[in-house]
C-alpha cells in the first residue's frame, strides 16, 4: 500500500489538543484561520465542499454571478494551514459532556474544544407547507433553483396562450422587505427590464410584475428611517411595488394572499424567517424562541468552558444589545473563539467578554443603487453603491472569484445584460394553454395537416 | 390585458414562410444566424434555454470552467434577429409528410421548411446497464455530474480507512480515446498533479490513477499516425495509463473488467460511442447503423426537398467521404442548409450540393500540450496548445464567455489551480470503514469517552 501512504505532514500529532470546528461559513472559516499559529490541531467539518459568500447569493439567484465565483472549495481555502484538515461530513449530534461528534456515517470525532457554527436555515414561521411554493436563498443550490424558476416563468410565459396564466407567470413576489428581499426585488426588477428587455417575442418582459411584501411598517427594518425610505423611493422607481406593513396569509400553488388579497404568481421567493440550524436542539443546552443557543458574553453555553457557539447560530448579546445575524458578526465570533482557543492551548488566562463592532451595514437595489449604514455616515444612490460594490469585492476570498466578480460587474454595467442566465436540473416548463390548437398557419404553406402524427 | 399585448416586432407575420430548426447546437444555431436576412420566419426549439460549446464540455467536467462561461442562452444569441423567435420545448416528433411538429406538452407546430439538428447522444453498444456507472459527456448537466463524482471520490478517499476501497476511489478509468478521453485523461491527472495535491492530509492525490481505454490499437484514431503517437507519449508524461487495443467487457458498480483484469474503480468515465438522437426514428427515413439520418449530397433524407438534416444527426457524404461528427461539420451543414432555404424563398433555383471543408482537427491533453492536425501542417506539444486555445476562444459565442475563459486559463497557467471546483446537488460520500472506530484522541486530553451519543 506504499502508493496510499500517510502524507508526512500530519495534524493528526497527538500531542496537540484538538479542535473541532463545525461549519465552513464566515464563522467557522474565520476561526480556522485564525488558528494557524495556535498549537492545536484543528478538523473542520462541514458537509459541503465549499463555503460560500451568502452575501451575493442573490446575484446568483438572479443570473448576474456563476456559482462557483462566490464558493471557494473550504479544501483549497485551508490548503496551506498544516494544522488544519477538512471532513466532508455530516454532523448527526454533539455530545458536549462526553466531548465527542458523532458524523451521519456513524463515525465518532472526539474533541477537545469545539466551536459550532452552524448557521441558520429559513424558517416559514410554523408554514412548512409552503416551501415547495416559495423558495428560500441560502444555499447554492437555493439560488440556482431560484433561477431556474424564474427563467422558466419567463419561458413558460412566452409559450402560454392564456393571458391569466401569462400574468401570474410574469408576477414576481418577495416575501420579506430585508436585506436580501430588497436586493431580490431590485435584481429582478432590472433583469425584466433591461436584460431580458428584447429576447422575447410574445411577451413583454418589461411588463412584468415585481412585488415585495413586509410585514414591518418599512423595508430594511433594522436599518435608520431615512434610509429605509430611501430605498423604497429607488425600488419604487425601478418598478418594484413595495407593501409595507402587510402580512402573507398564504402561499400556494396559484400565488400568494397577502391582506386578504390574492396575488397570482407562479414565482415565490421567501426571504423572511430565518432560524437556527436544527443542530442546536442535539446540543441539550438552553435555546431561544428562534432555536438558536444561548451563550454568555463569552459566547460560551453556560456551563461549558471548551465550546463556543458563533454566527447565526448563537443567540449572543453585547453590553445588553444583542449581536445581529450578519456576516459580520460571524467573522469577529469565529475569531474571538479562535484566540480564547489559541491563548487556551498556550496556557494563557481567559480573555475578557466578547465585543461586537459595528462596521456597517450596506445593501444594495440595482444599477448605481443602494444604502448604506456607517453609523455618523449614511450614503445612498451612486456612491452608497460604489461603497458596496468595493467591500464585497474586498471580502470575497480568492484573487480569482474577486477578479472575475469583478469583470462581470463591469461588463452588467456596461451592457445591461446578465451572464449565468442557464436553466439546468429539472424540466421544462409547463406550459397552459387557453385552447390547444394549432399556430396560426403561413399562407399559401398548403392544406391545413390532417395526418395523424407519428 | 393591455400589459401583456404581443410585442410589435413579430416573426409570426403569415406572409412569409415558415422554417423550423430544431435543436440549438452547433448546427441549428449557426443555420439560424444564416437566415438573418432571408424572407423567412424562423422558429429555433430546444429543450435547454442554452446553446452549449461542447468541446469546452470536458473543461466544466474537470472544474477548470463554470458552466456558464460555455453556454449562452439561445434567446440572447438571437436576440437581435427580429425573424426568429425561439420555443423552450421538447419535440416529441416530426410528420415531414403533413409538414407538422408535435411538441412533447401537445402543442402543433407547422412548418414549410424544417432543420433537423438534433444531434448525438452516447452509446453503450447495447449495455445500456452500464449507464448508471459509467456516465457520459453530453450536456452541461453530464459535466456538473462527472465533476461531482471526481471531487467527491477524492473526498471520500480522504475519509476511507480501507486501503482497497481507498485505492479504487483514487482510481479513474477513461472509456474510449477518441478527443474527449484523452482531454478527460489528460485533464484529470493535471487535477492530481497539481490542482489538489496539497489539499488532503491522509491521501496524496498525486498518487491518483488515470486509465484511458481504447478498444483499437491507437488513441485518436481518426488521426495522423504520427499525432497519436505523439498524444500517447504526452499523456503518458501526465502520468496516465494509456490501454489501447483493450475491449471494456464489463462496467459495474466495482469498477471495469478490461481484457479479463478487472480494475476497481469508484469513477468511470465514457467517452466511447456515439448514437444518433432518437428523434431520428420518428422521421420514418431511412438510417444507418449508428442511427444517423442518411441524407443525398444536399444533405436532404431522400424523398424530401423541404427537409434538411445537419451536423451529428446526418450521416452525410461529400464525394465518398464521409462527413465527420465535429462542431465544424455541423456548422457549414446548418449554415449550407440556410442558405439553401433563403434561395428557395427568394425563387433562387438549388445550388449546388454540400461540401464539407476540413478546417483541421486539435485536442489538447494538458498544460502546453496538445495535438493539431491542420493537414499539411501537424503541430504537437506547445504550439499545438496555442492554436487550441487560440481556435477555441474564436469560436466561443459571446463576447464575454471569451474573455472570462480566457482570464480562467491564464490564471490556471499561472497558479496550477482549478476554480470550478464545486460540489452541488447530491449527497455526501459514502464511506467505507475497515473497522469502524474512533479516530487516535490526543494525549492529555482526557479520558477516552464512554457517555452515549445524543
Amino acid at each position: 500500500m506504499s502508493c496510499f501512504v500517510v502524507s508526512e505532514v500530519q495534524p493528526e500529532s497527538p500531542a496537540l489538543p484538538h479542535v473541532v470546528i463545525i461549519g465552513g461559513g464566515f464563522g467557522g472559516l474565520y476561526a480556522a484561520r485564525a488558528l494557524v499559529e495556535a498549537p492545536v490541531r484543528v478538523t473542520l467539518v462541514d458537509r459541503r465542499n465549499h463555503h460560500v459568500f451568502q452575501p451575493l447569493l442573490y446575484q446568483v439567484a438572479t443570473a448576474a454571478l456563476n456559482p462557483s465565483d462566490i464558493a471557494a472549495p473550504i479544501r483549497a481555502v485551508l490548503r496551506r494551514q498544516s494544522n488544519a484538515r477538512v471532513l466532508l461530513a455530516e454532523v448527526a449530534g454533539i455530545d458536549l459532556t462526553g466531548k465527542l461528534i458523532r458524523l451521519s456515517d456513524g463515525e465518532l470525532l472526539p474533541f477537545d474544544y469545539v466551536i459550532v457554527a452552524t448557521g441558520a436555515t429559513h424558517s416559514y414561521f410554523g408554514h412548512e407547507d409552503w416551501a415547495p411554493y416559495a423558495p428560500g436563498l441560502k444555499t447554492l443550490e437555493d439560488a440556482i433553483e431560484i433561477r431556474r424558476r424564474v427563467l422558466l416563468a419567463y419561458e413558460a410565459a412566452e409559450r402560454s396562450t392564456d393571458p391569466d396564466e401569462r400574468r401570474a407567470l410574469l408576477t414576481f413576489v418577495i416575501v420579506g422587505g430585508g436585506p436580501t428581499g430588497v436586493e431580490l426585488a431590485g435584481a429582478l426588477a432590472e433583469i425584466a427590464r433591461h436584460a431580458l428587455a428584447s429576447d422575447f417575442r410574445t411577451i413583454d418582459p418589461t411588463q412584468a410584475r415585481v412585488l415585495l411584501v413586509e410585514g414591518q411598517p418599512r423595508v430594511l427594518p433594522p436599518y435608520p428611517e431615512t434610509l429605509s425610505a430611501s430605498a423604497a423611493r429607488q425600488l419604487v422607481k425601478l418598478g418594484v411595488e413595495v407593501r409595507t406593513g402587510a402580512r402573507v396569509e398564504a402561499v400556494d400553488r396559484g400565488g400568494v394572499v397577502i391582506e386578504g388579497e390574492r396575488i397570482a404568481s407562479r414565482t415565490v421567493i421567501w426571504a423572511a424567517g430565518v432560524a437556527a440550524s436544527p443542530l442546536a436542539r442535539s446540543l441539550g443546552v438552553p435555546l431561544d424562541r428562534a432555536g438558536r443557543v444561548v451563550v454568555d458574553d463569552h459566547l460560551r453555553p453556560p456551563g461549558f468552558d471548551n465550546v463556543w457557539v458563533v454566527g447565526d447560530l448563537a443567540a449572543a448579546a453585547d453590553q445588553g444589545r444583542s449581536v445581529p445575524g450578519v456576516a459580520g458578526a460571524a467573522i469577529q465570533g469565529g475569531e474571538y473563539a479562535a484566540r480564547a482557543i489559541a491563548d487556551r492551548a498556550r496556557g494563557i488566562s481567559d480573555r475578557g467578554p466578547f465585543h461586537y463592532v459595528d462596521k456597517g451595514s450596506m445593501a444594495t437595489i440595482g444599477r448605481a443603487s443602494a444604502v448604506a449604514d456607517f453609523g455618523r455616515v449614511r450614503l445612498s444612490g451612486f456612491f452608497a453603491w460604489l461603497a458596496w460594490g468595493l467591500v464585497h469585492i474586498m471580502f470575497l476570498i480568492g484573487f480569482r472569484n474577486r477578479v472575475l466578480v469583478m469583470l462581470q460587474w463591469l461588463w452588467q454595467y456596461l451592457t445591461f445584460q446578465r451572464g449565468a442566465r442557464l436553466i439546468t436540473g429539472g424540466g421544462l416548463p409547463t406550459v397552459a394553454r387557453a385552447k390547444l390548437e394549432p399556430q396560426p398557419r403561413a399562407q399559401g404553406a398548403g392544406r391545413m395537416p390532417t395526418a395523424p402524427m407519428p
